[in-house]
């Protein structure tokens, strides 16, 4: 696995990659790898012919007073599982080679970017949907992987994939879970003991609210209530059931519903969703 | 020539015309063409083995109150003079294909974006960046050419370019004048024959300003107040002596200088620049 920190380098090794015949999979991280982003790797092996990764903790997506400096980096650790997984190329870079003095160039969608998890971070996806960008133009993948873990963010990218004409398929892999439900996440290393027992209630209520679903509620109000029920106390950040293309609450369900919460522990904000047909069976955005 | 007027069907026909060996060139226009554009598409038919153009009226940079509607449209002309200039392929859409239902994401660069014509326009330079961001992943050109008459459009287009990290060479080529210096420009037909007479003070007062650069002045205070000496009354939007790489002003003029301005005419609002050395010799953004 060849391992690149500058940009023109990694273009320069992408293009010594491609083929006409061959398809190229890309995986965006911030590293800190877990299964989840391992389950996104093995389906890019599955499914392309070379497959790059990228470990970039990308300072755009957070906040001032959020937790960028404490965000866990191991790059030791990560190339080694990329290197496992079969991962052809591994870019990794600074802030300043993503962001060099004078940058001034950011990629938004004011409106979706302002609901759920944008209403308490208010330029992450501002964040998200640069550095998403800049990746594809730098990597030039056929197919890009990312997690439904993180649904807004994928609703997002694919919104910007379709408007601004990019040829690339951005395919979503679904949420792995730990044995009690808890979505697996680099920041759950950073719960107490407590509320990491505690946490699991989160998978709890979206499992409730999947529940209501298939017994026939179609009310978005009330899938929140019975979430809300089991999810109980704590700092609740929203629980939400919106249509998943457009990020806003529907009158009923019809389609497609995505439930979806955040909450906040002392230790780390922990979001979960759940991607469900009308009937309450599991789907993806 | 091919005329297509749908995305899909322009990506494919692109797709056809590229080759590893083939230098592909662009030239966005909003159409209306003068002999302005017509250097542009000489240009790339000069450096580039496959011309394409488009011809789109922009509705996302005209604001509310601006000309969207009286924007002078003459696709049959334009299209008979694109094809004399051997160009292969014109792209031409309605607004809906380019902005469909749903459509959310744009491109800005807030500060740059807000100086100079940004002052009026205020979401004018957040609508070309968009547009020209999706004209390039619809073409993806090797060169794409734009006028020195829209300075900072091609200022900030460059920076798009940079921190986007795009695989497109962005070539400026010199504004083509009338015989009495007036900048052509689509809109100057809205001129009334007093106003269109008037209008030479514009490039009368650049090459003022030129003159007390290359006669030793490098207070960028004492070239504006130069500049509107010359300009004398009318409704004067913004002159200005900027550092083209920021678009800000500098203490002292050490490199280059863009000295640029606007003018509102009943009939039309007028731009235009000059790009200088510090010692007073043209050159481009």
């Amino acid at each position: 696995m060849l391992i690149v920190d500058k940009i023109p380098q990694a273009i320069q090794e992408m293009n010594a990659l491609r083929h006409p015949r061959r398809i190229v999979g890309l995986v965006p991280t911030m590293g800190a790898l877990h299964e989840g982003h391992l389950s996104l790797v093995r389906a890019a092996r599955l499914n392309c012919d070379v497959v790059a990764a990228s470990v970039f903790v990308n300072p755009a997506q957070f906040g001032a007073a959020e937790d960028f400096d404490h965000y866990p980096r191991n790059l030791e650790a990560d190339a080694a599982l990329l290197e496992k997984e079969g991962v052809a190329l591994l870019f990794t870079a600074d802030p300043g080679e993503m962001y060099p003095e004078g940058y001034a160039t950011f990629v938004g969608q004011e409106e979706m970017a302002s609901r759920l998890c944008g209403g308490s971070r208010p330029k992450h996806f501002r964040g998200v949907l640069t550095v998403v960008l800049k990746l594809f133009n730098i990597f030039r993948p056929n197919v890009a992987y990312f997690g439904q873990k993180d649904a807004q963010q994928v609703v997002m990218i694919k919104r910007m994939v379709s408007d601004l004409n990019l040829a690339v398929d951005v395919r979503t892999m679904p949420i792995i879970r730990e044995p009690d439900g808890l979505a697996m996440s680099s920041r759950n290393v950073y719960l107490s003991s407590q509320d990491r027992r505690d946490a699991a209630r989160l998978y709890r209520a979206l499992c409730a609210g999947r529940e209501a679903l298939a017994a026939g509620e179609k009310d978005p109000g009330r899938l929140v209530e019975t979430m809300r029920q089991v999810l109980g106390g704590g700092e609740i950040d929203y629980v939400e059931a919106v249509d998943p293309r457009t990020l806003l609450t529907p009158e009923r369900v019809r389609d497609r519903i995505l439930l979806t919460l955040a909450v906040r522990y002392p230790g780390a904000r922990l979001i979960d969703n759940m991607c469900l047909n009308s009937d309450g069976t599991e789907t993806l955005c």
